[in-house]
C-alpha cells in the first residue's frame, strides 16, 4: 500500500456536504438537551470498511458494527446517538443494540445486517430503549447535516470536512464528520468518525486503505491519554459518483488516497484542537528519524506529555520536558545532536539550548496553533502528531463530568 | 529472589534517623531560596547499588554516579542539590559533574570513586560552578537531617522513613529519604531516592536486591505520566551494625527484605501522596490477576489516567474510567466477571454498576486516601500501584514552572 503524501494534492477542500447518494438526518430523541440522536443512509447499499478500539471493554455498538461490517463489507446506513455508549452494560446492551439495529431496519426496509449501530457518552448505564425507540421513529431521510451536531457531547462544534476530486473524469466527493473530546488516544480508531464517498472503490481496498490511513492521523491525536470503550470509525463507499472502479493500480489512485487522508488528518487535528479545555492546538512533526515508527512515537510522546501540555498552556518555553518526553521512548535519538524549533524559532539546538530571544518566544507561545519540529539526526523519515494543552478546564471537566 | 512480603514483618518503624556510622549535612549554598544542597556520608566505604532512569536523556550527574558505582560497587559519600538538574548540559554537564566529584573527595580526604553525584531541578541549565563550589566548602559532618529538605523542589515536605529490626542478634536501621513531585513516573528508580542502611550485607546482593524491590515500589508510582532524566535510588551499607554478613541464605534475610521493602514502598506512597498539586493519594490493588506483570500493569494504568484522576479529585465516582483504563492495558481481563471497590464499598460487580448508594460514596470519596481494589477474576496474583488526584493546582504548577 502506498503512502498518501501532501505532494500528490488533486483535490479541493469544499464546503461541507453529502456526496451523491447519501441522506441524513439528526434529531432531539430525549437523551439529554439538544440533538442527540440521528443517521447517514445510502440509497444503495455501499462498501463499508471499520477500525475498532483496541479496549478490552468493547462498547455493544462497537462490537455489533464490527461483526456487521465484516458479514458482507457493506452498510446501508448507520444510526448514531449520544449522551449514552452502551458500554459495559453487559448481555443487555447487545440485546439493545441488536433492538436499535433491528428498528433501523424495519423503518427503513433494509436487511438488518447493512445497519450500523454508534453511541458515545457516559459508560456503565443501560441505553434508555423507549426514549432510543421513540427517536427512531422520529429520524427522516434528509439533506441536512444536523447527525454531525446530534454525536457531540463535550465537543464544542461540530467536525466536518469535505473534499472533491476527479477520478477517471467523474466527480467524486468524500466527507467525513466525526466527535471526540476527551478519552481521546485512539489505539486502532477513535471515538466516532464517519467517512463517506459516493466513489466506487474495488472490493477489498476499502479496509486496507482505512485502516492504513487511520494510522498516521486518528491514532496519532492524543487528548488525554486514555483509550476510549466506544472508539470507531466507519467508512462507506456507494459508488453513486459513477467513476470506473478505483484499483491500487488506476492513475488516480495516489490522488484518492491523498483525498481521502486530508479528510481524515483534517478530522483528527480538529479533535485534538477541540480536546476537553484546550486553549491551543499542538502539532509536532518529527524529522531524521531512523523509521517511520519512531518518528511516529517520538511525535505522539511529545503530544501526550503532561508536563508540555501544561508548559504550552503556560506560554512557557519549557524546552526540557519536551526533550524528556522525546528521551521516554525507545526510538534511536542522537542524544547530542537533537534539536527542536518550536513555530519556527530555534529551541534547542545540538541537546543544548538554542539561545532564543525570550521575549520572541513569548509572543509565538501566544498563538493558537504550536508547532514542535523536533530533528532526532538518526536517519531519513518523518512523522507527525497532534494535542493540546492541558488546562484547568480540562480538570474541571473531568472532575464533575458524571454527576 | 524471594519476594517480600508484608507477612513477614519483624521490624519496627522507628523516627527517622540516621544508622550508625552515617554523618550528614544540608545547608543553603545559593541556587535557590532555602536550603539546597547537602551531603551524606559513611565512616567506612559501604556497600553500594544504585537503579537510574530510563530515559534516553540521563543526565550527567546521573550517569557519573552510575559508572562510580559500577567501579567497586562501593560509595563513601553522595553529594545532592535542587533547584539544578545538570541534565541536557553537554559535556560541560559531565565536566562540572566530576569537578562537584572531586571537590567533595577532596574535602573529604577520601577517594574520587567513592563519591556519588544527584542533581533535581531545571533541565538545560548549566550547573552554576562558583556557587556550587562554595556550598561544598561550607558543608560539613553533622548528625542533622537537613539534606532531607535540600533536596526538595515542589516537594511540599520532607519524604523520610526508618525502620529497625534484629539481625543475627545485631540491631540494624535502614533510612531512607527522596524526593520527587512532578515528572514523575520512574521506568527503572524515581527522581532521587537514598537509603543508607548499617547492615552488612554478601557481595553481590544489594544490587539485586534493590532492583528487585524498586519494581513493586519506586516504579509503581505516577504522578504525571512523565519520567525524568535524574531518576536515580542509590542505597548505601556500611556494615557498622556489626551483624554477620547477611546472605540469601540468612534466617534474617526474609525480614530485611521485608523491612527493605517497607522503607521503599512509604517513600514511593510519600512521593505519590504529595504529588504536585495533589489533595489525595490514590492506592490500587488488583487481585485474581493471571500473573504480576498483568496485576502491576492494571494497577498503573489506573492510576495513570488523566479522568481517573480527574474524577477521583472530583469525588465523583466515575467508574467507567476505572473500566475504561483496565480495559487500555493488554492485560489478561474478564471482562464480564470484573470487580471494583472503592475504599471497601462494591462500586463495580461482575462489569455491571453495584448500585451503590450514592450519598455514602461520596462521602468516603471526601477522604484524603482513596483505595481502589480490582479484581480480573482471571488468576490469582495480586499488584499494586499508587497515584494521585489531577488537580487545578497540578496545572497551575506546571503551566508557570520555568518562568
Amino acid at each position: 500500500m502506498k503512502t498518501s503524501s501532501e505532494d500528490a494534492i488533486a483535490y479541493n477542500v469544499v464546503p461541507f456536504a453529502w456526496p451523491k447518494g447519501y441522506q441524513s438526518d439528526g434529531i432531539h430523541a430525549g437523551l439529554r438537551e439538544g440533538k442527540d440522536m440521528g443517521w447517514i443512509y445510502s440509497e444503495v447499499p455501499a462498501q463499508a470498511a471499520g477500525t475498532y478500539t483496541t479496549n478490552q471493554f468493547q462498547a455493544a455498538p462497537t462490537k455489533l458494527t464490527k461483526q456487521t461490517i465484516n458479514i458482507k463489507h457493506e452498510l446501508q446506513a448507520v444510526v448514531m446517538n449520544s449522551a449514552n455508549a452502551n458500554s459495559v452494560t453487559g448481555d443487555q446492551g447487545m440485546i439493545d443494540a441488536k433492538k436499535v439495529q433491528q428498528l433501523v431496519a424495519n423503518k427503513l426496509n433494509i436487511e438488518q445486517q447493512l445497519v450500523g449501530v454508534a453511541s458515545t457518552g457516559i459508560i456503565g448505564v443501560p441505553l434508555p430503549m423507549d426514549i432510543m425507540e421513540h427517536g427512531i421513529s422520529e429520524l427522516e431521510l434528509k439533506d441536512n447535516t444536523d447527525v454531525t451536531k446530534a454525536i457531540l457531547t463535550t465537543d464544542k462544534h461540530a467536525k466536518t470536512v469535505s473534499v472533491q476530486l476527479t477520478v477517471e473524469n467523474k466527480p467524486v466527493t468524500i466527507s467525513g464528520f466525526c466527535k471526540g473530546s476527551g478519552m481521546i488516544h485512539p489505539k486502532m480508531a477513535t471515538m466516532l468518525g464517519f467517512v463517506v464517498t459516493d466513489a466506487k472503490i474495488s472490493d477489498g481496498l476499502l479496509q486496507p486503505m482505512l485502516s492504513h490511513e487511520v494510522d498516521s492521523t486518528f491514532n496519532q491525536i492524543t487528548v488525554d491519554g486514555d483509550t476510549s470503550t466506544n472508539d470507531m470509525v466507519v467508512t462507506l463507499a456507494n459508488g453513486a459518483a459513477g467513476n470506473t472502479e478505483i484499483t491500487e493500480q488506476s492513475a488516480d489512485y495516489p490522488a484518492f488516497v491523498s483525498a481521502f487522508n486530508k479528510v481524515l488528518s483534517e478530522l483528527a487535528k480538529d479533535i485534538a484542537k477541540d480536546g476537553e479545555g484546550s486553549t491551543k492546538l499542538v502539532e509536532v512533526n518529527v524529522k531524521n528519524a531512523a523509521n517511520h515508527d519512531d518518528a511516529q512515537k517520538v511525535s505522539k510522546a511529545i503530544v501526550g506529555s503532561n508536563l508540555v501540555k501544561a508548559a504550552i498552556f503556560g506560554e512557557d518555553a519549557n524546552w526540557g520536558r519536551i526533550i524528556a518526553a522525546i528521551g521516554q521512548t525507545n526510538a534511536k535519538v542522537d542524544i547530542n545532536h537533537t534539536s527542536v524549533w518550536l513555530n519556527g524559532l530555534a529551541l534547542v539546538d545540538n541537546s543544548a539550548s538554542a539561545n532564543f530571544d525570550e521575549a520572541e518566544m513569548k509572543k509565538t507561545l501566544e498563538s493558537n496553533t504550536i508547532t514542535i519540529l523536533v530533528d532526532l539526526n538518526s536517519g531519513t523519515a518523518t512523522g507527525q502528531a497532534w494535542g493540546c494543552d492541558l488546562t484547568y478546564n480540562y480538570v474541571r471537566i473531568n472532575a464533575s463530568y458524571r454527576s
